[in-house]
Order: structure tokens, then C-alpha cells, then sequence
């Protein structure tokens, strides 16, 4: 019971692992007539890629995405998408180290207890390479939210404890910094503090805002697919990811009711709220208003510095892990909580085509 | 494609509205051979039920729990376990304030917009009512755990902005306050807090601490079905939830990497962690260290206060809610947080049993 | 991993044991806004019960369906709707000879084999009795199916090798005869054959025609969930039912391409079919002809003589089945099917609902 | 919702269209450390790949299978098995003919009925070549369940009207000729009626045996999962299949309960049976004995002779096939229905780990 499907309709199944032939995924169950090509996807692989500056993995990777199957003259045929990106820079080299040593704050004693083996010659499943097949997937529900004017973005609101700056807050800014981070400033001096970091051999964590505009209200189930759990469960399944809010998240436990409940207006014939302390979503169910929610990450686990843990013959051992690793995982996630959160919002849509008897007679 | 279930092989689907005949479950994939009878699980109804104390909704309900099937002799069949709970202190009343308008904070709107129709007596399927059902499922888990020699337990770690001290931390104190602290001086003045919102007609938020000890290392499947995933969308599914945080959560953003790392050691001829940062779960896998888990909750949005909103023929209006409602969540969902814990958690042991030959060829 | 949920979006999950409280079944995914209300489960649940005739067991019972949530107002809500069915004839009695003893053609070893325990106070949930469970969930999606123009049925074909004729075919006749034949005159010769093999206490076996008329072009998917795999999975997950045949079945095995093929031709502006061998599905895809289908039931295992077996301590034993059976499953196994393939066909229309953009984007 | 995945915990998920880049399949939850090389399943593509006789198609396909993930150091590694297996003999051609007119017995009608739009380079997704990802996903449920002592195997039971006579039955025969048929003779003559059908360019049908020798007791869920059901789902979902039968299937509907049970008797301290009419199934649950399941395929719908059908304008047109096309899809279609209960049989073992509390003990 492997785990490697997510979704209910639009259903997601990836596959690979980092130093094996590649990494990808089927989509089953994305509907058919969908305007789609590999630019789509190719260019938020693009994002997400490594080698971009020096703060993310230096490993030159191409991450080119073909498209197996599913498409035919530019539309999806409703049948299952399988992408293929193939891993190009696999060095042959010496695993030593890793190979038997579990790193800490990996996966690899887990694997170990669970499998009674493991693919040694790097993070294998549980590398971040892995959500390269979660980008490609949704990259083609973003796609698809786009058709019906759902916009789905995010962006990086802190590295460390320097945080985005709402006075400073610009959407543009976020292509023209390495970090993606709204706020030039606040940009600045994170990069700074990264690089520092950096040349310490040392790592920093950070967190990632996630904004969906245009939901129609209604989307999401009332009990245990509500959609901000599957939202939490899409992005906690992120690697790294030790944290969700939605919505004023913890501070909404700091309020009180007559303060955080958002009240309802009638806003040019739509039902509107004042505030969004609820990040768009009451009961699990959209209300019409931005789907907000953010995600923390811890620092990324693998650092230059001689670390004491245990290796698998149960000794105590020191490791030094070799090789190229991002300071910082947080830009490289943006595109990752982006893509993941459309998922879940076009699947709600998708679930939600069958919630009453009017709709099916529009359909039959 | 309503969402009413949950796990993937000890799965639970409920029903039940809370102004109906009842709420129930049933419990599908609960190995045979598991001692339990109805006061296994009436004792966790206890702890969640109203009318305890003057913090919680004085409406006086037996929540009597009745096994419909799957228990024969004291012992659980291996067949599907139900669970109903009938309704019954259902009031006729005039429910005018609240069947046409939409009330702030609640799922009223969402669940006109999504099937064009609701059971207004009430949150209907989106009442709190509704967790009483994944309590008597979870006490189920929770049973089996205990023997496995896992032990799930959970606490009220802070009530609005008044928190825990780990100074006086006392797990014993948590049964002898009525807000489930495990810090005696902290529940003395959030209940002065929580007494003085319920007066003005307020309500408040807080969070609730889980703890599970004696997880084996190696449960949790690696990408979609991480246990950390999993926790979070059985937690955010809860109702006021809005933030989870598993281990130190959003401190572990603010860390370094040479700092948030737990380093492993040999103890005892087991491998350990020196420290637990990351809260026992390591690439969504267990590394048998305790598992830790924050869940945030919003205050009720019920108060008395009148509220401004819109009604279901779209004209702004002003609320008042009557009838009695709890001015703090939280101690009534600390079993809530405990229970659904529990489902996943020995749902990842179950899943996790044919992760190997090895162990298949234990059993055939 | 129970397997008591069937359904990908009109989703059930039965539970109950013949000798326990009750059986019953939640609905969860029935689209909102239906009419319904207790008689139209009640009259389908009345086609199946025992004490009707003499060929059926003589125990009475009520089978009284509650509705315990998801209606309101005499409307589906959209939530679950479970539906509980109490045992009412369990009389205490000594089960000695089959508590320890397994009965031939039954399931009692098997249960022993997987659980090492089970109910054995009658079938458990082996029972036939547990298709109330179905038949009740099935009436719902009969009825709406029949909101959407579709409607389904089935009807006795064979008893033992004595077939309906097509020359005396009236299905008026299936209400008029106690084995539900639309022949009167096979009707007649089954009853003999019926009536002398309960005298000898033996039982025969038979087979059940099922047609569904109306369903639209397009309904089914692809590949593992082809309408007629699903159905296939519905009928054979009956007790008792030993061969499926989708159309023509085994006719068609016989024949050649050129006569097998059914040619299209345009009728009234409709895509139609000249002949019907295929029974309405080509490549597991409706085809907007008649649903044609064949289940074949092997004769009660319940019989009278006195059969050699085996009992759990290992040691060969003679068994003699005390109690009341019916000598024919078949009649009452009529609206099992029925309700077993309304469920899937209305099913396969819900999951339609998302197969292309142009259905999205007429609902949102 | 497009029902590409199929099994519980051994779960495969199939992808690809005849005309475009490949076909494949991913394999989520194979157990850890199975031995697998691409050989394995390299044995069986070639049992079902065209080209090897006068009797199926001559297209030369390679159809040979690279594992993209999955297998480390020539063991499984738990986590998802990818296998591609690219198309090569795609011809650019004109399909004027089969572009817009809907082709007798095939599902092209369906296709657009349901997405608007398909690729109509051939089946697409419809097509038998759909098939091949099924046998390599098989390929390695079958290998699991040798390891545990379990045998799987079928061959061509009838062609037409021309049965296997018990009285020539010899398994070694089967490699021997074309039709993969255990009596020689029968063998001889059917040959020679599907050449003569072949001349004519019409087609025939057939059914195939399926055997599993070793399955233990106890396997197989109780109500809708049960094995039978699941084996049905997993034959009648492979295109052309129109019938299945368990153990005497119709035989059994013919029969009477004193001779149609099977009784049981201690035989070398295990439980047996004397008989085994039911195909060791009884209530969904593996007795022990010999699996016995049979599946009867129409004729090939591809046929040389001009059919009248209609277009996707709406017109009543005549179409004549060209290509080449199997005379008999039987043969070829033996390892599908093989390796289909293969994977039913082994999730089926997998989904019975977690029965029972003395199971999970043993694990944990």
C-alpha cells in the first residue's frame, strides 16, 4: 500500500526514483478537450528545476518532460497522461558514506525499517526530485483552473524570521529575486542571510504563501475530503513541510469570535465576506472568497558539517555528506505548493460536478 | 462524491446530521480478534460529550453508543463494526433566525451553494455533532494500539494566547481541570479567560497537543500517504481547525539546519534520536520517536453577538444566534485531535504490514 | 481491508450479521435534492423477503427500513444515507451443529481460515440476508435513475434447465408467479420441479435475465472500470451467483464476427443498433442499446440430507442442517440484481459527469 | 473518473494509446525484495505480442519493456514499479476509413458518445495493445505468488464450437501449438476452421481455462471484494470477453444442491475437498482448492467484409477495415486472462495480512 496515488477524480500516480532512469506520472481521470502541450508543463519544471542560481543545487539537470500518452492533435483525450522526465545527471561514484549511514533528519533509517533495504544512491523516493512528477501533474490542472478563471499562485513569505513586508508587497517582484520572495527588501536581506548560510555549510528554513483567486463557492466535501485537509494533506506530503495554516492559520486561536468570524455582504450580486480570516474556506466548503494558506519548511537536512547518527549496523558513527545541496529548499517549493494546491482545487471541482440532482440533469 | 471516508484499510465512513435520528459509523477493516465491547468506546464519547461543565453546550445529550454489528462475544469479527448514536435531544423549535440566513463562520452558505439545499435545524452534517462519530471509531484504534504498546494520548496546550508551561507541565492535572491542561496555573487563568468571553457573549480559540509513544519506526508510506500527511488532512478535517504542525512545526522554519537535525544515537540497543525536532516522522515515515502534533483551533463561531450577513435571497441582514453554545472548542476536541490520531496511526500499522516479502512469508 | 464499500462515487458500505442487531448500508455520494422517502426502499426490500411462498424461507420477517440521516424534508441531502434494517426473528436456540462443523457450499471454513473466529449463530455476514443491505441502497439508485429516463429491471429466465420461451414471454406474468418468470407456462413446470425438490430436501439452482432500458451513449470507463467489468463485480459479489454473461455471453463465443457485430444505423436521429449481441456495451462503453445481462445461481447450499464435511478440530463428521431454506435462492435474488446493477449504471453516470471540459464548463 | 487503476493493495495503473508514443504501467504497493529482472516480464510480452503466427496480426512489434523505477540492484525496492513499453510500428498512414465512421463491434461510437473527441489512429485507448501493460504488471504478481508456493497458468479451452476433450488433456501440448490449446487434436481442427475463417476474412471466438494451484484458505473479502468478484472485474474488463465463469459456473445453475456441494474431508491433516464444483470459491473466500475460472471472448470485430454502419455526422455509411487483423484474439489473449487473476489472486493475499489480530502481532 504504497501511497503514490492523491486525488479523487483527477487522480495523480507518480513514479521514480532520483538516481534510477527517471522520475514521472500518470494523471488518470483529467478530462478530455483540455488545450495541452509540453510547454505547459515544461516551464514550471523550468521553475523548479535545479542549477537556477547558487542557492539551489548546482547539479545541472534538463528535466525535459515527455508526453507518453493522453494527448492526440494538442487536446487530452480524457484518457490516462503518462509523463516521463528522465534523470540525465546521475554520476557513477562512491555511495560510501550514505550508503550505509543513516543521515539525520532523512528518511533513510525509515526506508531501512520499513523495507529492509533501499535504493542507497541518494534520497532515492524520498529525494525532493520527486515532486518534479507532482509539478509536471499540476501543471496541467493549473491549466485547467485557467480555463474556468481560477488563478492559482504562490510565493515565498519568509526565509527564516525575515518575512515579506505587506507595505512593500509586489507580485512582480517575485521573478525578478532568486528567493521568489513579493518584497525586494525583505528579498535582500534573505539572500544575504542564505548565503551566509551557505558558506557555513549550514542551511535555513522559510515558508511559502499559497493564493487561489476565482473559486466558485460551493467546492469541497463537508467531512473528511474537506478542502483545506486535502489541501493539508497535499502540501504536509511535500518533503520538508513541518507545518499548514489556512487562513489566519494560528492566529485565528489567538482571536475571538466576534473578530474572526468574516462577515457575509451582498458585493454586486455576490455573496461576499468583509474579512478572509478563514482563507476562503468554512466547513471544508469554498465560500466564494481567495483560498489562502502557507506552509513552513524546515532547513534543508543535508549540511557540510560533520553530523554524529547511527549507521545500519547499529554503531554509533560520525557522517560528512558530500555532494551539492540547496542552503535553502524554499524557492525551489514555490512551484511545488503551487502546483499541489491545484490539484486538490480541480479535483474539488471535479467532485463537486456530481453534489445534486440539477446538475446531473444539466449533463443527461 | 460526498468524503465520508477515511483510511485506507481500517476505514471509517460516517453519517448523520445532528438534528436527525442520529450519527454513526461504520468501522471497515478492523482485524478479528480484538477484545472490545461498548464501554471501550462510551468512555471517549463521555470525555466529548456536552453539558460537562458550564464551558461547554448545556444541551444534556446521553450520546449512548449502540454496536450494530462486527463484535460477537466480546471480540471484533473482522466483518464492519457500526456505530449509532441517536439524536436525542432534538428540540422542536422555530429555527427562523438561522434557516434562511447565513451565519458567519459557519458552512451555511458553502452548503447551500453546493447542493442547492441543507438540513437548517442546525449545522446539520457540518455540526460539531458530527465528530462524535469519528470519536467512537477512533476509541476502536486506539484500543488496538494499546495492544500494540502504542499509546496515543492528546491535551489542551493553550487557550487564546495563554499557553502551557513546561515548568509546570503535569499530565495528571489535565482530568482535573475542565479545559484538559496539563499546567494547573495556566487552566486557572484561561478559565477565568474563557469565563469572561462566555459573559460577553465571546468565544476564544487554543490548540491541542498529541502524543503518540511506541510507534515502531518504518510506518507511513513515502509520497502521497505520509503519516505527517495523513495526520494532517485527519486533523484539519476536524472542524474549527486551522493549523497543524507536526514536531516543532513552524520553529523548525525559523531553525538551521545544523540545529533542527536529530542526530541518532545508539540506546540501548535501539536506534534513537538525541533530540526530536522533527516529531518522530522523518520523509513521512515513523523513526520510532514519540510523534508530536499541534492542531489550532479557531473560536466557535457561534456567539451571541448580532452579526451582520446575507440571507439565501441574497439581501444584506443582521443575525443573532440563540441557543447555547460552547465559548471554546477546544476541550471537547481534544479527544476529537486523540481519536482521529489514532486512526491513522493504526491504519499506517496495517498498511504497512505487506511492505515486504519478508514479512508476507511471515504470514502465509 | 474488509471490502464492504462498493461504488466510486454513488459509494455504499454495507454492514450486519443474519444473527446480530441488524444489517444496513450508508450511501454516501447520492447527489442532493431526490425525492425519497421510506416506501420506495420499503417496497423493494418486500420483493425480497423471506416468508412470501412457500419456496422461501418461512422465517418472518419484517424488514423494516429506517432512515437514520441524509433526507430531509423528503429530499437526499447530498450527505450520507444510512439505512438500518433490525433483525427481529433471531431466536436464541442451540447452533451445536453448525458452531463447530462446517457446512458444505458454505462459507464457514473459509471465515474460520481468514479470522480464526467467527459468528456462527447462521451465515454471519455470509448470510444472503446481507443483500438487504444492497437492495436498500439500490432502490435509491433505481429512483434515480428513473428521474433520468432509465429504467431497469430483471426477471426469473431459468429454474434448474426449464428456461422462459420467448414464444409465451410476458413480463405482466413475472408479479403473477411466486418464481418471477415472465412464461406461465415455465412457471408452472418450475414450481413442480421446485415444490418436489423441497419434499426431498434438496434445492436447485437458476438464472436471472437483468435489462436496463435508456441508459445513454458514453457511460462507462475504459479500462478496469468498463461498465461491464463493474457489473460483473456487482452480480458474481452476489452469494450463490457462479457466471455472469454480458449480452449474448457464451452465444457469443459460438459465433462469427460478421454475425456478431451489431450494425449501427441511424433510427429517429439516433445512433442505434440493428441486432443487440452485445448486450448495449462495446469495449466496456454503453452504446445507448438495451443493458442485457445473465446471472446464473448455483442451488441453495442449505439442503436437508444428512453430508459428510469436516469439523474445526480437524476430524471428518457427518452434518445434518436442521432449520428453514429455501429450495431456490433465484426468486429472491431477482431484485438483488436489479438493485446491484441500478447501482453501477447509475454510478457510471456520475462518473461521466467529468469526462470532458465541455461538461465542466456547463456547471460552473 | 477514468478507472485506469485496478487492485487494492498491489495496485496497477495503466496508461498509453496504440498509435502514440508507448503503453505502460505503474505498479504501486509490490511488496520489497521480490527478485525482478526485465526478463521476467519480457517472457510474457512475448506470449501475447503480434506477429508469431499466421493467426494474429503480423505488425511486428517488439514490445519490449524497460522498468523505469521501482527495482534496485535486482530486487524490488517497494515503491512504484513504472514499465514502458514504446510503440514501434505505428504507420503514418491515411485512416480516412476509420477517422469519422464508427466501426461495428468496436467501442469508437462510445468514445466520442463520451469525450467529444478521440484518437482515432486505431483503438487508442480501446485497443487490445492496451492489454500488454496488463501482462507486464502480471508478470510480477505472478512471480510474487511462486515465491509464496502458488501456481498460475491457462491455455485456449475452446475455439468456436470446438471444445478440449479431458480425454486428450496434456498441459505440455499447449506450447506446442498456435492455438495454445492442451489437446492436440482439438488443436488440429481448430486451426483449421480459424484458417478457413481467415481466407474469408471473418473471424471466431473462444473461451479460456484459468487455473491456480496452491492458493491457501481464507483469501478473498467477504461482500463486495470477494475473490470471485474481483476476478470477474479483472477478466470481463479485458476487451472481448463476454462471459466468466467460477468452478462449474452455468453447470452449476443446472444442478442440484446434494450433488453441486462440494464436501469436505481431512486428506493428509489439510482441509479438502472431494469435489470442486465451486472453483474453490465459497462466499468469496478461498477454500483451499484449485482456483477454476472461465473466460469466453467474442469474435474479433476487426473483419475484412464491408459492414454498414454510420459516421460521426450522423449518416448511414458502409466501411470496409483494412489493416491486418487477428483472425482469433483467443490465443493471444490467454497470458492476459493468466496474469489478470494473477494480480488478483496476490492482492488478494495482500489485502489478507491485516484479517486478523494474530496476524498483525506476528508483524509487529
Amino acid at each position: 500500500m504504497a501511497g503514490s496515488t492523491f486525488g479523487n477524480i483527477f487522480k495523480i500516480t507518480t513514479f521514480g526514483e532520483s538516481h534510477g532512469a527517471g522520475v514521472g506520472v500518470i494523471v488518470d481521470g483529467c478530462p478530455a478537450g483540455l488545450l495541452l502541450d509540453a510547454s505547459d508543463i515544461q516551464k514550471d519544471l523550468d521553475r523548479r528545476k535545479p542549477g537556477q542560481s547558487k542557492f539551489t543545487t548546482q547539479r545541472k539537470e534538463d528535466d525535459e518532460v515527455e508526453i507518453l500518452s493522453g494527448v492526440f492533435e494538442g487536446k487530452t483525450l480524457g484518457t490516462p497522461i503518462c509523463l516521463l522526465i528522465r534523470n540525465t545527471s546521475q554520476r557513477s561514484k562512491d555511495y560510501g558514506a550514505i550508503k550505509d549511514t543513516y543521515r539525520p533528519g532523512h528518511a533513510d533509517f525509515g526506508f531501512d525499517a520499513k523495507y529492509g533495504f533501499r535504493d542507497y544512491r541518494g534520497g532515492g523516493r524520498s529525494s525532493g526530485r520527486e515532486t518534479a512528477a507532482r509539478v509536471a501533474a499540476g501543471a496541467i490542472a493549473k491549466k485547467a483552473l485557467k480555463e474556468l478563471g481560477i488563478n492559482v499562485f504562490a510565493y515565498t513569505s519568509s526565509v527564516s524570521s525575515i518575512e515579506c513586508d505587506l507595505a512593500n508587497f509586489d507580485l512582480n517582484e517575485v521573478s525578478n529575486n532568486m528567493l521568489y520572495m513579493p518584497d525586494a527588501q525583505a528579498a535582500k536581506k534573505a539572500s544575504e542571510l542564505v548565503e551566509e548560510m551557505r558558506k557555513k555549510g549550514d542551511s535555513v528554513g522559510g515558508s511559502v504563501t499559497l493564493i487561489a483567486k476565482g473559486m466558485p463557492a460551493g467546492v469541497g466535501e463537508p467531512v473528511f475530503d474537506k478542502l483545506d485537509a486535502k489541501l493539508s494533506q497535499a502540501i504536509m506530503s511535500v518533503g520538508a513541510v513541518k507545518a499548514v495554516e489556512i487562513g489566519d492559520g494560528i492566529k485565528a486561536s489567538l482571536s475571538c469570535g466576534s473578530q474572526n468570524n468574516d462577515n457575509f455582504y451582498m458585493n454586486d450580486g455576490k455573496v461576499s465576506v468583509k474579512t478572509n480570516h478563514a482563507g476562503g474556506i468554512l466547513g471544508g466548503i469554498s465560500n466564494g472568497a481567495d483560498i489562502v494558506l502557507k506552509a513552513y519548511f524546515k532547513p534543508t537536512p543535508s549540511i557540510y558539517t560533520e553530523q554524529s547518527t547511527v549507521n545500519n549496523k547499529g554503531e554509533d558513527v560520525n557522517i560528512k555528506i558530500e555532494g551539492r545541496h540547496d542552503p535553502i529548499i524554499v524557492p525551489r517549493a514555490v512551484v511545488v505548493v503551487e502546483n499541489m494546491a491545484a490539484i486538490v482545487l480541480f479535483d474539488g471541482l471535479l467532485m463537486n460536478a456530481t453534489s445534486s440532482m440539477d446538475k446531473i440533469k444539466k449533463l443527461y
